[in-house]
């Protein structure tokens, strides 16, 4: 079959796009020191090539002619509509403002490293002013429905409005506020096993095994050691996931395998035909990537990090073997209190630290102030004293050093404002999908007891992963739960998962 | 300092080449299986990028402005006639041809693999005629001065005629054929413990000290392990070694380490001044590499594993350090008697393991045959026959298999002709240069005694490396030891070594 000119050219970008994972994914991984300006630039090269196919006249004009004929496609339909509005955007957004950002975060970026070096915000305190300063022109050039915050989330959660949003945090606070209090006033289980020795290479074995099980295709991927953990997809046949294991903490590596092998899962899953098509990028942010949003990405990470490695029957299925993997480590532990371990929930003030039952705090912590400060009624001198307050209000702690508190997060200072909704959309929208996956195939569960994880991936694969972006995030949503957002199956998961846990 | 649109240009080609190194590095050393044919498609993508770029008006006419400004500095010159050249090579070139030749050698090596397999000269005969009948017609397209097998060496080394390939050959089996003759009638040192259990960490440890010591620079540099070692250079400040080690012979992993790194070092000293300009690249090769042709950089890797890795001196330095990181193995066996082992020179079928003193009748007989094919006084189903016999009467061994002969080596599957001729001038050059070196430094021989190479190095950087693609490769000899090519150095050296080695 020969390719259509629009497919011969989205397939070049595609190809451009997925190289650039591989210069990002190297970067992490083994590049020498010495490269990094270097590799900026080969990203800056390729990047702009990028641009300029989907500016180019070629392009516009393949695009209409495919859109001129008749009997169209779906997949055909949707690609050209993310090609038009990714067309429409940067003919909207002005190069210096990308040029302008560029050369920002570059420099933010050094700032918000000495700042957390030196526990002192206000050295990165004037880079983020004039990032937010650069975000709310950027929000008024790309236009929004409610709020100029949806301009920002738009690239990474497309169709999601602030009032949803603001519906949502409110649902979720109403019930989880309450349940915090009572889970944290019980005892806590204890977890102090989980910091005995686990040799690391031990650990790269076992997550690689578990990773396997659930259905990461090694075949297609790889496992490296990165101080950051990450997914990333050179292409469908080539999706890498990264993590870092600590010789005294188990959770770390293991949970963060399961956790990427998850997202992992989703991008090899995608529909062989979709690869190298417009429906397997993200054409706003220059990025090969199946998934149709950062939020339902996550919510298959989470799923499978979660609701099914951090389960029950999960351990009851690979207690045995985590325990034959270091020999006499565990012999005291039974799989019960293991589990309970792992599912220990404190209040803390490290987001990427954070139990299941406290992380959505850090999150809405965080999109209150991005809304504030993007809306202008918050201003960037006053965000410590604000997350202190904010902080305590949900959780009951507060940062004694700016470190622990508002310099925690690398996303500001790249510019990334708008994308820690989707952490929490990713939460929610993954109880969505698992209600429904129970729901439509009651035999799900009993597979999952039975340690078969085929069975779900299979109802994920055919309801979600094929799909890539095909659909947006509420069109899925509505396709798999004939419903929209609705954090009622999250917080009906945590209810009872924790008061089980904490015998409330 | 704003560069000029030219530069601007052409720094966006050679991120696009250094990109496809990386691309070519990683589905070399980590890339899971099942994505090779997308990786060819990312490279073909990158590569008609770079060529549109080659041919576009708006770097032609950027090159016509540059030209035409008066003072222009040397490399600015040599750049112009770089591109200008490059230019014409890919106007002359019908694209149809390079289709014709990527389609041809894709089937090709699976053939040959599988004649390989197979043990069946027959099942590659009709692919190898179809390669070398495109490969003249290639020639005649491209155009050459003597003889039709210039227009295919001159991707490798410019410059380079068939009378003075004929000329160094004959001068080289001149005085070659006999010191052979004379060395394998004498008795064999021993070498057998070289062939003791030295486990591979050990051999990597050691291999990266030595590296380091010669002068390869790990801080913008790494070594990993690959089937086939290669150097590779993804820019200046990021140039890539692979080896391969084999418990059971210490050999292959330590001075093919050294040999790369001879590469690298090449790679890694190019003046900073010349990265991202066409005088880094090889523009007809499409290629990311700064030394100026594939014989000046063979002279390189050549020169660190021979002239200076095989010396008495090099192992008077570190043959302390090599017993120790392998305890008690070598215990029984004197430094000398270890220098004498991994010298041993022996009649061989295979190029690749051939020593030092046979080595380049191996490249001979290939040049011959890719001569006495692109002139067409050799048939391709002559090539078996006309193999045994040649190297019966240089070596006085004869292949047993097809295997063992015409099939080992990938090159003409890959539709590699041409470039045989570059080992040999490597050793040649290599020579001419250390000679040099010797007689303009003579302190060079004492910091070499005392283990010290930075001198050598230094040298090397002054005449050679620093210049990347500046002068063409006799221009270099003529600058640097006021010759053309010469292998009387060469043979010189030879005659010394193996005289001494076997006290003839």
């Amino acid at each position: 079959m020969t390719a259509t000119p629009l497919k011969a050219q989205i397939a070049r970008l595609s190809d451009l796009l997925n190289v650039i994972n591989l210069l990002n994914w190297d970067a992490s991984t083994g590049m020498p020191n010495g490269a990094s300006l270097q590799r900026g630039q080969q990203i800056a090269t390729l990047s702009s090539l990028a641009q300029s196919i989907i500016l180019s006249p070629e392009l516009a004009s393949a695009l209409a002619d495919e859109a001129a004929l008749p009997n169209l496609t779906l997949h055909q339909q949707r690609s050209h509509q993310a090609l038009q509005q990714a067309i429409a955007h940067y003919k909207k957004v002005p190069a210096s403002l990308v040029v302008e950002q560029a050369q920002l975060v570059a420099v933010a970026e050094v700032a918000w490293r000495q700042a957390r070096e030196q526990n002192n915000f206000s050295l990165f305190q004037p880079y983020l002013e004039k990032i937010v300063a650069l975000k709310r022109r950027f929000a008024e050039v790309v236009g929004y429905e409610n709020h100029p915050y949806e301009a920002l989330t738009h690239e990474y959660e497309p169709g999601l409005t602030v009032p949803a949003l603001k519906a949502l945090f409110a649902q979720l606070q109403a019930r989880l506020l309450p349940l915090v209090k009572r889970v944290h006033a019980a005892p806590k289980p204890d977890n102090t096993f989980l910091h005995r020795h686990f040799p690391v290479d031990q650990q790269r074995a076992l997550s690689t095994k578990l990773a396997g099980k659930i259905g990461y295709d090694f075949q297609r991927g790889r496992l490296d050691t990165t101080t950051h953990p990450f997914e990333i997809s050179i292409t469908r046949e080539d999706v890498r996931i990264t993590t870092r294991f600590n010789p005294q903490f188990l959770n770390a590596g293991l949970f963060g395998t399961l956790h990427e092998a998850g997202h992992a899962i989703y991008e090899q899953n995608v529909a062989p035909e979709l690869s190298g098509t417009a429906l397997t990028l993200d054409l706003f942010g220059l990025y090969a990537v199946a998934g149709t949003s950062y939020g339902v990405h996550e919510s298959q990470s989470r799923l499978w990090e979660n609701r099914v490695g951090r389960s029950l029957p999960f351990w009851h299925n690979h207690y045995a073997e985590l325990q034959a993997t270091f020999p006499g480590v565990l012999d005291d532990v039974s799989v019960e209190q293991f589990h309970r371990a792992i599912n220990r929930s404190e209040p803390s003030l490290i987001r990427v630290e954070a139990d299941e039952l406290t992380y959505d705090f850090h999150v809405m912590l965080r999109v209150e102030i991005e809304m504030g400060l993007i809306e202008g009624s918050l201003k960037v001198s006053d965000l410590p004293a604000f997350w202190a307050e904010k902080i305590q209000a949900y959780l009951g702690v507060k940062p004694t050093t700016d470190t622990l508190g508002v310099l925690q997060d690398i996303h500001w200072s790249k510019g990334m404002i708008g994308s820690f909704p989707t952490y929490t959309l990713g939460n929610v929208m993954g109880s969505q999908f698992m209600a429904a996956a129970l729901q439509q195939q009651p035999s799900l569960a009993t597979a999952l007891e039975q340690g078969n994880y085929l069975p779900l991936k299979g109802w994920l694969t055919e309801n979600i992963l094929q799909h890539g972006r095909t659909y947006l995030p509420h069109e899925l949503l509505q396709r798999t739960t004939g419903k929209g957002l609705d954090a009622t199956p999250y917080l009906d998961y945590l209810e009872q998962k924790f008061t089980a846990l904490y015998q409330l």
